[in-house]
Formats: C-alpha cells, sequence, structure tokens
C-alpha cells in the first residue's frame, strides 16, 4: 500500500498554522542561500579576524529573522551557547580547538535525546520527559566542542503528524520531514550543522527541500545510541549542515567520539573533507520519483546531467544499460515493500505507545502503520526483507563499473502543504540500500532548492563525499567555464 | 586486564546490608528447590482444579516468606498483578488462554523499561525516572497474558555496585549479578520467570547461583527494544525461569510478539518446549573457569558428565581431541579481550553519565571501564574484534561433530560477598560466541546451587532446548534408573 494514497493522507491532522506566523517567500538560487557553513569560517578563526563568538551572534541574528516564520525550534538556550562559544572562541585564539567543529552552532531533532533539553518527539505522551542523558551523537559533538543551540521540530515520532515548521523559502510550503526543524534550522543559517535521522526519507527530504546539504552514512557507520527506535534495519542517523565540509567534519566528529552502532568501527575517513574528485562513470536513477516530477524540476536535473557529461563523466541509464534497468525494475514498487519493513519494525515502539496511552494519543498515520503491521505475518516480512537483499545485490552489481548514482532528492521543490511532508520515492531506495547518499543544494525549480542526490555504495562514504566536491565545483562554476 | 582483580575489587562500594535483614541459610537439593513452575499448572488450570489467581498467591506467599530476607524487589504492584492474575483466571476458565503463560507472574530487571514502574537502573541518576514506555519484551509479555509483578533488582547499569539482593539460600552470598533479583526472585518461587540481560555473565550467573533456569538466546534473537544498552555488539535479553518448560513459552511469547533485533525475525521453534532429544555428542568445556573451581563443584561437574557418558553420550575434551583443545586456547585469555570490547562500546552510555552528573554519581567498577576505554584506540577494539572472530569460527568448526557443549555456570556456588557477584570466566565465552546458553538447575555444591551450563550454536536455540530436556531427565532420575 502506498504511504501517499488520498486514503491515508486524509488521516492526517494538519497542525494549526501558528496565529502570529509571518507569511513570507525568498526567492532562491543555489549560490545566495541562506545557509551558513561554519568551515568557511575556520581560517578566519585562525587567522583572528572572526570567531565562534560572532558566528555564534549571525547565527542568532538570523534566527531573530527567520524563525518567527520558520518555527524550526521546540526550545533553545541561546545563554548556554554563547557560553560554549565564548569557550571555542577562547580555544581557537590559543590554537588549541578541540576539533574542525570547536564552537560550530548545530541543533538536534527531538527524537534525538539531550541531558540538558527535554525529548519530546513532537507527540503529547512524551511532553516535558527527560532522558537524563545525552545521544551518543550529541555527546560526542559536545566533546568536539559544538555549541548545541537547540532542539528541532520533528514529526511525531519521526512518522506521523507534522509540527509548526514551514519551509524557510516560503511559509506556505513544508520544510519537508521528518527532520523538518533541523533541514529549517540550517537552511535559514540559524545553524551550520543539524542532526535528523532517516528511516525512509526524513534527512534527503527536508534537506533537499530547504537548501541544505544532506548526509545519510551507510547504515550503523553513526552510533545511533539515544535516539528512539522506529525500525531498527532503516534507522540512519542524519546530518543536516550547511556545506559539504560541515556535513562531513561533523559526521566524522561524532565518529571519533562514539564510532558506529558496535560492532560497527564507525564512519571512516579523513576528520575533513576529502578533496574533490571527478568520478569516471555516473549511474542515472529515476526511481519512482520520476512519474511524480513536474516538468520544470526535470529539466534542472537533465540540465545538471548534461552538464556532468559535458565534463567528461560517462552516464548510465535505464534505457542503455540492462543492469541499470534491472536496478530501476526491482525500484518499481520499493514504497510499497518497504512500508511492510517499516511497519513490521515499528511494532515496538509504536504498540507500546498506544497500550500505554490510548489510540487517541497517537496520530493516524501511526495508526495506519498499526494497522498494516496487525494485518502482515512474519512470511510478508521476510518476504519485503527478501526483496530489499535483491535489491542490493542490484545496486553491487554496478559497484565494478560505476562511482556513484545521480537522482533528484524529491519530486519537485517543498510542495505546498504543511500535514503532507512531500513523496519519499526518491530518498527511500537508498535508505532501503543503507549505503551512503548526499543531498546536494545545487539546483532550484520555480526559485525553490532542489536538492540533487548523489547515492554510493556500502561503506563508501569518503569516496562519495570528494565526488560530491567535484559535482559541486562544476555545477557552482559558471556556465560558460567548465572544469 | 582482568575485571576480577584485587586492585579493582577494592574499588566496589560494598552495600550496606539493610538492618532488618533476615539472615538464613536453606539447605538446597537440585530435586527440592523453592522455585515454582508456572507449566507445570497449566494442566491443572484446564482442569479447572488450580487458577492462576490460586498461583499468584502462592508466589506472594513466597515472597513474604522470602522477600524479607531476599530482597529481590525494587518495587512491585500485588494489586495490579492480582488483577492480571483474575483476568487470566477468566480466560483459563473460558478455555481461551491468550498463550501458554497467560497468567504467569513474571518479574522485569530494573533496566528494562516498564510503563507502569520507573526505572531506575540501581543509579541515583535515575531515582525516580520513567520511560513512559514498554521495552518491547514487556510489552509482548503483558500481550501474551503474563502478570507483571514487579521491578527486580539490578547493579549499577548492569555492570556496576551491587543492590541489596541476596542469595535466597544463605544471604551471607551473592545471588550473582547483573540480573540479581531476577535470580533471586525465581529461586525464591515469587515469580516463574523474570527478564534479565546479559552482556558479559549476567542471566547464566545468577541463574545458576539462585537455583533457577537460565536462557541466553542467540544474540539479537529476542527483541532488545526499550532495555537500556551496554556493549551492542553483546548485550542479550536474558530469560530467568523456574522450568525449562516456562524458560522456553515465556521466550516463544515475546519472539511471537515483537521478534528479534531487527531484521533478526525473532527465535524460532515451537510455542511449547521442544520435547527432551539425546545428543550424540559434547563437548566439554574448562574455559577459564576451572582453575577457579573448588573441588567440590568440580566433583559435581565430573559426576553429571559420567552419568551422561554412561547414556551413551560421546564427550570430546581438550586432552583428546585437538579441536577442542583449539578452541579452549581462544578461551584462555578470553576475560581480558572481552573487558576491551565491553569498555569501548560502553563508552556511550557511560560517558554521558558521567558528563551529565559527575563522576561521583557512578561506581568505581564504571570509573574502571571508563578509564579502561579510554586507554584504548580504535586499533585495540578491532584486534579484541578480531579475536571474537576466531573464538566464533572455532566453535562453528565443531558443528559437524558435536551437538553442544558442556561446562559450569559459575565457578563454584554462590560466593560468601556482597559487594562482588562472581567470576564471569563460565557464562562469557557463550556471550562472545552470540550462540545460546542454557544454565540448568541440575547440581549442587556445598548445598547450594550450581548451574550446569549447556551451550549451543547459533541460531540453533531449540535443538540445544530439546537437548536440555534429555540432561534434565537423565540428572533428575535416581542415580540406579538410567535412561
Amino acid at each position: 500500500m502506498s504511504q501517499t494514497s488520498a486514503s491515508e493522507a486524509a488521516e492526517w491532522a494538519v497542525p494549526p498554522l501558528p496565529a502570529d506566523i509571518v507569511p513570507r517567500r525568498i526567492a532562491y538560487a543555489p549560490e545566495e542561500g541562506l545557509s551558513r557553513s561554519f568551515s568557511g569560517a575556520v581560517a578566519a578563526f585562525r587567522a583572528g579576524t572572526d570567531t565562534p563568538t560572532a558566528f555564534l551572534e549571525r547565527c542568532l541574528t538570523a534566527m531573530v529573522q527567520h524563525e518567527p516564520s520558520v518555527r524550526a525550534f521546540v526550545r533553545h538556550d541561546l545563554a548556554a551557547a554563547r557560553a560554549a562559544a565564548a569557550a571555542a572562541t577562547l580555544r581557537w585564539a590559543a590554537g588549541t580547538p578541540l576539533s574542525p567543529i570547536d564552537g560550530m552552532p548545530v541543533a538536534i531533532k527531538d527524537m534525538i535525546e539531550t541531558a540538558d533539553f527535554p525529548t519530546e518527539m513532537n507527540s503529547p505522551i512524551y511532553q516535558g520527559w527527560h532522558s537524563r542523558r545525552d545521544a551518543a551523537a550529541v555527546l560526542a559533538l559536545r566533546q568536539a566542542g559544538a555549541v548545541v543551540l537547540g532542539k528541532t521540530v520533528t514529526t511525531e515520532f519521526a512518522v506521523g503528524n507534522s509540527g509548526p515548521t514551514r519551509n524557510p523559502y516560503d511559509t506556505a510550503r513544508t520544510p519537508g520531514g521528518s527532520s523538518s526543524g533541523s533541514a529549517a534550522a540550517v537552511g535559514a543559517g540559524m545553524v551550520s550543522l543539524a542532526l535528523g535521522t532517516q528511516t525512509q526519507a526524513s534527512t534527503i527530504r527536508p534537506a533537499g527541500y530547504c537548501g541544505a546539504w544532506g548526509f545519510k552514512p551507510s547504515h550503523d557507520a553513526l552510533n545511533t545510541g539515544g535516539v528512539t527506535p522506529l525500525a531498527l534495519s532503516q534507522d540512519h542517523l542524519g546530518i543536516i549542515a550547511a556545506s559539504r565540509a560541515d556535513a562531513w567534519a561533523g559526521a566524522m566528529a561524532i565518529a571519533a567520539g562514539v564510532g558506529g552502532n558496535a560492532p560497527h568501527p564507525g564512519l571512516q575517513g579523513p576528520v575533513e573533507a576529502p578533496a574533490p574528485r571527478r568520478p569516471e562513470v555516473l549511474v542515472r536513477l529515476d526511481m519512482q520519483g520520476w512519474a511524480e516530477t513536474p516538468p520544470d524540476s526535470r529539466a534542472a536535473f537533465e540540465s545538471a546531467l548534461a552538464r556532468i557529461a559535458t565534463a567528461g563523466v560517462r552516464i548510465l541509464d535505464r534505457h542503455a544499460d540492462t543492469e541499470v534497468a534491472a536496478l530501476e525494475a526491482e525500484l518499481a514498487d520499493a514504497n510499497d515493500y518497504s512500508y511492510d519493513i517499516l511497519a513490521w519494525e515499528a511494532r515496538w515502539p509504536l504498540r507500546t505507545y498506544v497500550a500505554g496511552h490510548g489510540t487517541a494519543m497517537v496520530g493516524g498515520r501511526i495508526q495506519h502503520l498499526l494497522r498494516h503491521a496487525a494485518a502482515m505475518d512474519a512470511a510478508a516480512y521476510e518476504r519485503a526483507l527478501n526483496r530489499r537483499a535483491e535489491l542490493r545485490v542490484k545496486v553491487e552489481a554496478l559497484r565494478a563499473r560505476a562511482d556513484g548514482f545521480l537522482a533528484l532528492s524529491s519530486s519537485g521543490p517543498a510542495i505546498r502543504d504543511h500535514a503532507f511532508t512531500g513523496s519519499r520515492s526518491y530518498p527511500l531506495p537508498w535508505t532501503m540500500v543503507a549505503a551512503p547518499a548526499f543531498s546536494m543544494p545545487l539546483l532550484a525549480s520555480e526559485e525553490l532548492p532542489l536538492g540533487l542526490q548523489l547515492c554510493g555504495f556500502r561503506e563508501h562514504d569518503a569516496s562519495l563525499c570528494a565526488i560530491a566536491g567535484w559535482i559541486e565545483d562544476l555545477l557552482t562554476a559558471p556556465e560558460s567555464q567548465e572544469i
């Protein structure tokens, strides 16, 4: 059953638009986004011409400007953030930063435990709930010097009702979900990095909608301890950041501090983003999303592919390559069998919320998931796992012939909706593949952000990041000048 | 470094003996233990000559008798338990029990989340903490009709300071840990089954010390959602029960309700314990524990092996078999490399407790683990994982030639100590092997319980349970009569 069916959409509660929200529309162009890269300021920190304190104040200015209409945060603590930034400022001045992200303003999706803030998961069940500990990734970010500004809006338990967050470029549109506030906060320049999660589309989709970088690492490569589980075999920690450098440095700081989900040793690679590297061969994937994609967004994707091809990269696609055609065929009903996996694995914790607090305390989308699981049996789950395994085999079959895969991050720019956070058709496949994916804020459609998704092979996150750098350099160069 | 070194032992805080605790010693004989099997009463429930309500009252009588000196429980709710038992009584009377464990009195280790009771983990950090949900296994037990009597004492975060629980057969002795209260409650007949956990020795050791059955299933075969993690690649849900039938039926109820840790489909096998099956070949393992084992316990083990051999089972050992010798060699320093794995993986959550609440809020043993991890690097962790992988290979090498492995569950009966819960030398190896292990309450030493440990091959839990049944029948038959 498709998660985007009208029958289900009808069940999603529409959150009330805050009465005092400021409607606004800002034209987006990739080279002129609102996001604020921390890595871009590090040279100035070293030179003493800028400081983490000044950087944080610029973020807070953006927060004053944008938060009234964007509503990215559930809670924040400016005083604690300023104190942490001041400490980082002293370390940079002394030439002893804790890490490349020492002083970086970050925000934490409210599905992820924090010792200082409650973790409420956009559910009435968890109002005011304190876990009394930091999630593994939050602990690692703090120990690397990151400045935790606050908690960001999530959809209910990362899968249910939407929150009040609006798209920073058009408050009539969704920021995407489930990491709604994390993507909006980064997209609006309030923080340089925010933690999200991805079990279906929850990092790549909102990052693409909000003009931010999204990075979903290989499954288990970043420790998810203290992240409320949804579907264990597909849950990923997601990184949403203002730049490729910020995304990579943040992810590596987490891996350095707490590793992956044991026994995974954790994300491997250089401490700072690897140098851009030109790929030889990339696979174009249309997935289920192409049919949903409007002409203007299709044109933006085709144009990017054309520039990449012109720069000498061979592009394989379903029409000319039988292995790619086989992979696309496997993806044709990915939304359906992935929903079986999600529903079955999410029986816990979702059932305990209903058992302990009543059906009325969860949204219609979660009730739908529970009904779907109740209609399944173990054999249906096994069938879905087998389909996923076949998908992974078909991806691996291309490892020897291709350097990565290109698709859009979403079926067009952010939709004009507040209850539905958008189609998962484009981000979902690489969640199931358990391999790395980046959403690159390099395209625009209808003067709104449109993410270009670069997908890779499992455990080859660093090489994929290098390819992302080359594509960024190429697509941000003047049309006339090809690299 | 050995976890049992004097330097470390000196760091363990000795919990105060409750002033009003009742000192006592009860002579133990396997056939006359205090434990109370629920499965043994099911026929009477069907016949209408017994009821879950009457069964619970017998448990509560045992609680009145033993709890003042045993101190197994942190919290309990007798009224809620009686109401749940009454509902089960009606279902049995109507011939519509929810499962074979409908009405079974159970207790939950206080490392495992419950929606009704706080989860305090024997730490001042978590006093009064509510997770607002049931752990996956607790949800499944309730949905199968189990009667949750209360929460049982754990050592601090399942690895630190001991609690007040005493051994039901000698209050001068430890019940073992970390599932101290769960083993004592089952051993004393207060409940038929209790949930525990095992990351090192925490289910097999206390079950053996307290005259209860212990079952540590294959890794990931039972869902650990809502169990506070310690070392992810070694954390297991553990079952402590009054009989083989109770242990198996309880484990299968959990698997039926919430499966394993996705994508593991969950423990496979019949709903009720498989019929006893005679093995052809068993491997005798001395492990590191033999050197620690006193003569009387060695004699009890040798005598059991002799009866098993007399019944026609071929016994392989280190002296006569080169593959067994190679496995024993791999086990010679298992305590050391397993401690590296534990310390490294436990960095989270242990570090966040100290970071958020201060070093003084955790016990010396946890401080020791954190210091050990701080002195390690990723390469040391990889080396330990490689040793564990070699151990698993050497176990698998015997799969074609043997049906299982026999060892003691502990280095003798419960030690006369309250701060140290006993050596982990015997239970630890099968935690690392990630394969199933049972502690069978079939031996005695110094008139105290002595567990006989039966270890198997990964994902072959049901066949191991069948072998355990045959060994139980053999060793509980009169000496004269051999099967």
